[in-house]
């Protein structure tokens, strides 16, 4: 930890889910993660999520379960619960490090702390006026690529993922894996194309976003022979997909944010064929860790060259890049800036 | 005005429609009502709504229409923009009255500036957490009936017209008119059943809110002979169906919580036949302004009596206890209150 006195920090999780969430969640991983790093590290750090949630930090909530686990949940009014429990607070901590998106910008002007805003997405067009209203503020982005103009960047700091939770195996299996959220964006239809005419088996994990996508371009396709569908999984899930992974397929068709998942399957030693769009170059080393591809047909090519990738160096470029001590000694650099201004 | 020095009062509207609204918009009506008679008693009034709001007091506006008007405005995102623009300000006023439900509350500890919210119905139960955790707020409920226990009401304030919107008219017509939200809430298809059962043609007008309670229950019945349906009307098409008003049927089928139709009949010196639900009989004095029943037979049984409604005394009452200027010199008292806390 830099600095001598022992600083205060307030995470600001989403509550859609529990952080950590049980299987999907994004956001609220990267909250954990860093909010148990910070701890592991010696700072003093309050956890703003659900009240299922789980952590080494204190936690302070509000919403008990998350609104897209408990549909009894009004999402609008757990929102405008949650969010100024921290601000109303704001004066206990040094720093509030948000996770929710532009809604908490609206409160940062109205506290003397600090805020800080990790952008994991900009979700449509019409929110980047709020993130322009509020440019002067301080902004992380978690990919180089994922960048809007005229934001007040700090750095870009790269999702950590707990490396423990996603133990190296020295071999993988034959199957084709995706494991991301059933929608168009994330290609899963072109991961089943590939499939196809590989020959290999593809291994289908996720929470159905898109149910028309999913009904219409993937379940047809679905014959739990050479297509499975499984479902969400959890973190013990995954582990089995990577374990029976040949490689795994993310061929998104927008330009991916970061991309937790393609971290995840390193880690294990799984290499990851991903479109070369947004993210996944930064992520992803061409010929080293995996492929980025252009194109479905590029992916199936790229299939033959995959007992090329070393699966240790696949490893070892997550630990060195992508683990939780990594973001956590960055986002202590970020803390440091904000508090020398 | 109460008081030597000047106050700055910041009225923040709703951004649903524009203030005052063309058409349908209640929350943006009374907001306008309060701010126009606030300024023309003295006060200094910034009014925060639509850019293309028409007001006499300073208007502050970020978002520059009516989410309800143009589709191409995300509401969460023109939300996110308007409401914390007052809070941001909240230096420059000595009070901020708010219409915006309670979403703005949420805001209301993070300034020194009091608060004060009208609170214009409670839209579903879940919202009650919200009002509770801000309930030593200051609050005004626009009836007596439309109460929540345990908040910190300084008044019940009704809503006022402006009477000049609203001319006397010493005949009405034969027909009878239904104004307001095509919505089962407020019962069409009731106000349908007396015109059946009565034989008199029924002039239905208001915005559809409820796409499938106009489809099965309402347009089947539309003839336009003895049933018609004319769409959302301004102020003038309201005082044309007040003109060719026997009667105006408010058949509401849940508790209304002040019900401004009511009021700018009477205002015309249209009898009303309300349901006695919620707060139609704080509004409606029955057998002077009109009549409370508690179904639709009774309704087409009181037709009978509408000529003994005096028009003129309906009128009076509104001038009376309905008036902008009624309704702004409650709200001098209510503001008063709360300075001298």
């Amino acid at each position: 930890m830099l600095g001598t006195s022992k600083k205060r920090v307030a995470i600001l999780s989403p509550v859609a889910w529990r952080t950590p969430p049980r299987r999907y969640g994004a956001w609220e991983t990267v909250a954990s993660n860093i909010a148990e790093g910070l701890v592991a590290r010696g700072w003093d750090v309050t956890l703003f999520a659900t009240g299922d949630s789980v952590t080494s930090a204190r936690l302070h909530a509000v919403v008990e379960r998350g609104y897209e686990e408990d549909r009894s949940i009004d999402p609008k009014v757990a929102e405008y619960l949650h969010i100024p429990e921290v601000f109303e607070r704001a004066a206990e901590f040094d720093l509030i490090h948000s996770h929710y998106d532009f809604m908490a910008l609206a409160y940062s002007r109205l506290v003397k702390t600090p805020v800080l805003t990790t952008i994991h997405g900009f979700s449509s067009p019409q929110i980047m006026a709020v993130y322009r209203k509020y440019r002067d503020g301080y902004f992380v982005s978690v990919s180089d690529s994922d960048r809007a103009p005229d934001l007040n960047y700090v750095a870009t700091v790269y999702n950590g993922i707990d490396l423990s939770l996603y133990p190296f195996q020295a071999a993988g299996g034959d199957d084709l894996v995706f494991l991301g959220r059933i929608h168009p964006d994330k290609g899963v239809h072109l991961a089943i194309e590939v499939a196809h005419r590989s020959g290999r088996r593809l291994v289908i994990a996720g929470v159905i976003q898109d149910q028309a996508y999913f009904d219409e371009q993937v379940k047809p396709h679905v014959d739990d022979r050479n297509v499975l569908y499984v479902g969400p999984v959890d973190v013990a899930g995954k582990n089995d997909l990577f374990t029976r992974a040949y490689a795994v397929l993310h061929l998104n068709t927008i330009p991916e944010r970061f991309g937790l998942v393609l971290v995840e399957a390193n880690a294990t030693g799984a290499p990851v064929i991903a479109m070369d769009l947004g993210s996944c170059r930064e992520v992803i080393r061409d010929g080293e860790t995996g492929f980025l591809v252009n194109s479905a047909d590029e992916a199936a090519a790229r299939l033959e060259q995959v007992p090329e990738i070393d699966r240790a160096a696949c490893r070892q470029r997550v630990e060195r890049h992508f683990s939780t001590d990594t973001m956590v000694e960055a986002y202590e650099c970020v803390y440091a800036t904000i508090f020398e201004q």
